[in-house]
């Protein structure tokens, strides 16, 4: 054993759906004369979500988002997602994209082929989006709701409770081996066979981060945990989930796997993790857009 | 300067309201028979959650949870905590806590009192037990609620969605200006004057903590963000929140407010820091109950 990977240095590491570089800016949301004079900005422009995926222009080689103009925009709740560097206001906002230039595209497979910029707009249009169309009620009396705050709020037009997007925690973790410089791989049911990611699961009401991840790799595989080294986060906007990602050091190494939610789980060598993130086995890692795969990544490069 | 703050060892840290040793056993709540069979079991206790103060018995100098029968308890939603050490399931219950041997506490001020373990389960209880309380109806489709998987989910009687309680994250950082050894602190202006904690705010819908940790310092002072470093997180149940702690490179200094947010910010230094958590000024410092302490602890013992 030549080093210990809960304090050897971390290189930099890639994160799929991050960079996204727009100007989120609270004070344009709370402010409702500025946010219309930027929906009437005629440079304002318009991601269309048909059904969830985002409209998109591709070719053989690349892709782009397809901003649409407010006249070409189907009416419905309007998210403010940002002004961008060039000052152009950006909206999303969710309806048929039947007629506009482009192809409504799955936002997953979208966001594989777009710069991480871009990918973080997706993300964040996503989640806002699919937020307002299953909230148009009050958790807390059953009235309607509106939109409010640009998009960052939906209010009770019968209690008048306030209502925020969801954003949900989820611990996603590579338990670590140390002596045998191995970690702990698994598969969900809807996973093909072959395929091995980092085990994961949301955080609870009244738990840390580092007791979560305890609580999931002892739940999930039996395995027992001591360190946490936290890693890196991304959000995954399906729904709404944060990824936040770790090393967790294995104290215990008998693997008791909780069949309601795993049908395998493996401990996974170095050699192989490295082999299977240059696509040459013996098992399907996850892509470089999940933070499964970041995780492998650093770990491997530690 | 003699230290990099951002790869420097950290030491072990406190962190208010973890230490939990329940086991959540999620199996537990799946299966209706196994959970009834703990619910009869005479063993079993229930914490009461009067006005969401949990029921408590304090002396002079110390104070314990009231944990009372199932006979003993309101009726009510009830949250399965879990089973502890000596086998013994724990549930909790909103309603009123008149007649029974105790005294309902404000739980923040309880949690500063109590061991990690029982401040634990006071942040389980307390943010399940609220979020029942304000979830009875179906955000869907405005049907009602009702519990279900021990209290980690609620179901639309209408329309079959399921919902599950919330955990909002929340960014909470010191920026640290290096080169001059100093962090950054603010006050909102619901704290008394001299008092200064770290800068916070929700991660949004789409970005990573690492973005958010970035937009909230540039949104609330005016200062660029360049390295961030994860140090710790923490349940903060006020009524739901999971604090993620950093420290964050400050690549620029000047200050500038977001008045509606906050009523003063300033670069403190090190000794400053130091001095204030010694309780001798120039500030008031946040309890070791907040995660913003750990943080100011961290960065003196760096
Ligand atoms: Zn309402
Ligand atoms: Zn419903």
């Amino acid at each position: 054993m030549t080093f210990d990977p809960f304090t050897a240095p971390l290189s930099a590491v890639h994160v799929g759906f991050t960079g996204n570089r727009i100007d989120r800016d609270d004070r344009i949301r709370r402010d409702p004369e500025t946010l219309w004079a930027m929906t009437m900005d005629p440079t304002a422009r318009w991601l269309v979500l048909d059904d969830l995926r985002p409209l998109a222009r591709a070719t053989a080689d690349s892709v782009e988002l397809a901003w649409v103009r407010r006249s070409e925009a189907p009416r419905g709740d309007t998210v403010f997602l940002g002004v961008d560097a060039e000052g152009t206001p950006r909206f999303a906002v969710a309806g048929s994209a039947a007629g506009l230039d482009g192809e409504p595209m799955d936002a997953r497979a979208l966001a594989t082929r777009l710069s991480g910029d871009q990918a973080g707009l997706v993300a964040q249009a996503r989640s806002l989006v699919d937020w307002h169309l299953r909230h148009g009620f009050c958790a807390a009396c059953g009235g309607q709701t509106k939109l409010d705050k640009g998009g960052y709020e939906r209010d009770c037009t019968a209690c008048g409770a306030e209502h925020f997007p969801r954003t949900d925690p989820v611990a996603i973790m590579l338990s670590i081996d140390v002596a045998n410089d191995r970690c702990l791989l698994g598969r969900q049911p809807r996973f093909p066979k072959g395929f091995l990611s980092a085990l994961a699961g949301f955080v609870e009401p009244g738990e840390s981060f580092e007791e979560a991840v305890a609580r999931e790799l002892y739940e999930e595989a039996g395995v027992r945990t001591g360190r946490v080294r936290y890693v890196a986060s991304q959000p995954w906007p399906f729904p709404s989930s944060l990824m936040m990602g770790a090393f967790a050091e294995a104290t215990s190494t008998d693997i008791r796997i909780d069949e309601t939610e795993l049908e395998e789980v493996v401990w996974m060598s170095r050699d192989d993790v490295r082999s299977a993130l240059a696509g040459q086995g013996p098992f399907a890692a996850p892509p470089p857009l999940a933070i499964a795969h970041t995780l492998l990544k650093a770990w491997i490069d530690l």
